[in-house]
């Protein structure tokens, strides 16, 4: 069963969850140790972003223009998967958001076509950015390519190589794709002189994308997760599933995303927060891989956003900003840290988190894509293991909880994880303590501004 | 602009084409020259299916099980391409239909999920069936599992090798892939003695399904295009565009599809006939790669099916069952012959043909992705073209005409074809008038039955 919502119905704010928040989130600071002022992100970001970033009003006007776009693909069908709830022979009742069904495959495009907005109205002519396996870049390219914006993604160089297909569609949508580390910037030159046949990073690409922003006037940077503004955007996920559920009479018990810098969770989550705030009972519950267990196993500490230590400093759940997750399928997960958003929320136990690891994930999205037809993005797989346990224990205990979670993508452009899992050649991997404790241990001290 | 239809709105009838023909499609041959009878299908398909193969009702039921499979995804959704519009400077209005929304990414689910119901309704434990690149194998995988039938894909040897996402999209729905030719199929072993390093083609996979289909009495052999039941259950595509064209107070003067076997054409098209037969005014618009011109340079005759002459003799558009198309990147349109009942039509002049070149398709897919965010498969790109082609001729003429295409499927699977667009490696590929002649030359004589 889908639930469909006419274009008239796509939401005209975003929810801002920092006014329903009991604390807001804590500041972020400089490399001074000061707050980081506003004026300071503008070589980075366009206005309308920074002050969303910072802003403590609960609905933000959606621009027409942005509506606009987002009605190519929006509103995205809520679905109810009867075929999976059969198959595990559960009462409990299961629906999910389908995100996948944007030009670029997941719900990405929902920030970056925002964000593209904003910096076309600020006078912007090009925007820079970073990817690993090309889901933000390429959701970048399509946004850009709909406001008339150049865009350039920096993408990690082993991906350039090994994933082609996500470049040749950031290419089909006229960005500019260059395999990072490259000569262009100082900070890739850097990387080139030590090691001539470096394979790239996160954390590389990312050096290079701010380079070029910060030294060029009318080029801005983006970024697809993690910051404020990044997740007021995506919180048109969870609005229309509002509706969705009051069209047909049902409402949540729990509510299931994946989690890795928070903009999936945060989108589909937040929302429904606003209830919980006004004393519905509802839980939010945040899947994130065993092998990276921010949440679950990290600190609550001001750490950088990047391996480097370039970033400002966020109070945020981490492992250390050097630690180093394996080489999972769920690229979209591999992050040290989370949302400030996320963290805040966690620490004062209004939200949830569970971790699974990598081959019950992907036990749970064959078991969906043979039910429910779709074949999900390992990301999203995450939210259908623990969905799938739940349903699972309600099974057992005879309740009839309703169960959402956000299926964030497709797999279209997964298929080789897919292949490996199959093929018996995927392994789980638990951080031994140690390691992480020893990550935690290279934590930088900072003295919390009171 | 989206246009929806509620799940209710799903067809309950199927419509078959031939209640509607001013003359009915010339009987199907067997070897001895005399027409072959539904019992002759029997070892290969189910009787529903059969049963449709040679029915002449106007309306034939959808049962309840392939409407609730239709349900995952269907309606697929009407779209109004106001930005290419724009893009164009056209007063025309461009809509299309979206099947690229289907789990296995085109219109091609709407068939077997039908055929895998019959052959599930009949005790059929098994379907076997060829793919070249995917796109059919994909799907009937997918059907397989809906009803819980097993299922075994021949897949061509050097797609097996390259292309390998398709494949593992087939077993992540649980079906059966092997690389053929396959040493399971005296088929397979013969060409394999002749060539151990053989790369396989589409005509030795389905002499290997086929061959496989008839020795099982479980066994049933499902095809993805050509046949009339096939095009029959495509008719959802075109029955519920009327439904969204209604709802919208709009209604086309050209409707363009991309047409190999026919399935695409006619599933979009047919329904709409059904109009022109009560005299409203309409062109029906087919699109074939000039590297395989079947209707616009072919001959409607009597032939074979597959390269080696094993089918029955069907009357159609042919250049020849030995015609080779070249290598272009549409590979669903590379087929010598076209479907009994499209081909009727156009030798009766009821439809249009028009072929286009590889380049100016992708050109135009490249156009509509910037446009409308979608990525179209290659053999979309064939209806994009044309119908840019005639919005384009709109523009010089000022006519506002309503244009409608099938946008068949997306290209996510499809992006090294893109790669090579993009690095300007592909080219035209106009076949010689003489190798075209001399393919028709090599045509079967036959005496057609009075």
């Amino acid at each position: 069963m889908k639930v469909l919502l006419e274009e008239n119905e796509i939401p005209e704010h975003w929810y801002n969850i920092v006014a329903d928040m009991p604390n807001p989130p804590h500041a972020v600071l400089g490399p001074d140790g000061n707050p980081v002022t506003p004026e300071a992100l503008a070589p980075l970001f366009p206005a309308g972003v920074i002050e969303q970033e910072v802003s403590a009003e609960r609905w933000i006007p959606i621009p027409q223009e942005v509506r606009e776009i987002y009605r190519l693909w929006r509103p995205s069908p809520l679905h109810r998967a009867t075929r999976l709830e059969a198959a595990l022979g559960t009462p409990a009742k299961i629906y999910y958001k389908n995100e996948g069904v944007s030009p670029a495959g997941s719900h990405k495009p929902n920030s970056a076509v925002a964000q593209a907005y904003y910096n076309k109205q600020d006078g912007t002519k090009k925007l820079v950015t970073e990817t690993g396996a090309g889901q933000w870049g390429s959701s970048l390219a399509l946004a850009g390519q709909m406001f008339g914006l150049e865009v350039l993604v920096y993408m990690v160089k082993i991906s350039y190589e090994q994933k082609p297909f996500r470049r040749s569609m950031m290419q089909t949508w006229g960005a500019n794709v260059v395999a990072s580390p490259s000569t262009d910037t100082q900070a890739g030159r850097d990387v080139l002189a030590k090691d001539p046949d470096s394979n790239g990073s996160l954390g590389v690409a990312i050096s290079e994308a701010v380079e070029i922003a910060a030294q060029n006037d009318d080029t801005n940077y983006a970024l697809g997760s993690v910051l404020n503004h990044v997740l007021l955007h995506q919180t048109v996920i969870g609005l229309e599933a509002k509706k969705q559920f009051e069209k047909v009479g049902d409402y949540p018990d729990m509510i299931f995303a994946p989690c890795g810098g928070g903009s999936n969770f945060g989108g589909v989550a937040f929302p429904f927060f606003a209830d919980m705030a006004s004393g519905k009972s509802l839980r939010l519950v945040a899947v994130e891989p065993a092998s990276c267990p921010t949440l679950t196993r990290g600190h609550f500490a001001y750490d950088f956003g990047d391996v480097a230590g370039l970033t400002p400093l966020t109070k945020m759940y981490t492992l250390g900003h050097d630690f180093m997750p394996p080489g999972i399928h769920a690229g979209g997960l591999r992050y040290h840290g989370d949302s400030a958003l996320v963290s805040q929320l966690y620490n004062e136990k209004l939200i949830e988190a569970q971790a699974v690891n990598q081959l019950e994930t992907f036990e749970a999205g064959v078991e969906f894509a043979r039910q429910e037809g779709i074949v999900p993005a390992p990301e999203s797989n995450h939210a259908i293991a623990a969905v799938i346990r739940e349903a699972l224990a309600c099974k057992e205990s005879g309740e009839a909880k309703t169960l959402f979670f956000n299926l964030s993508g497709h797999g279209h452009f997964d298929m080789a994880s897919y292949d490996r899992y199959l093929a018996g050649e995927l392994t789980d991997y638990d951080y031994p303590e140690e390691e992480i404790q020893a990550a935690l241990d290279r934590l930088p001290k900072v003295d919390e501004p009171v």
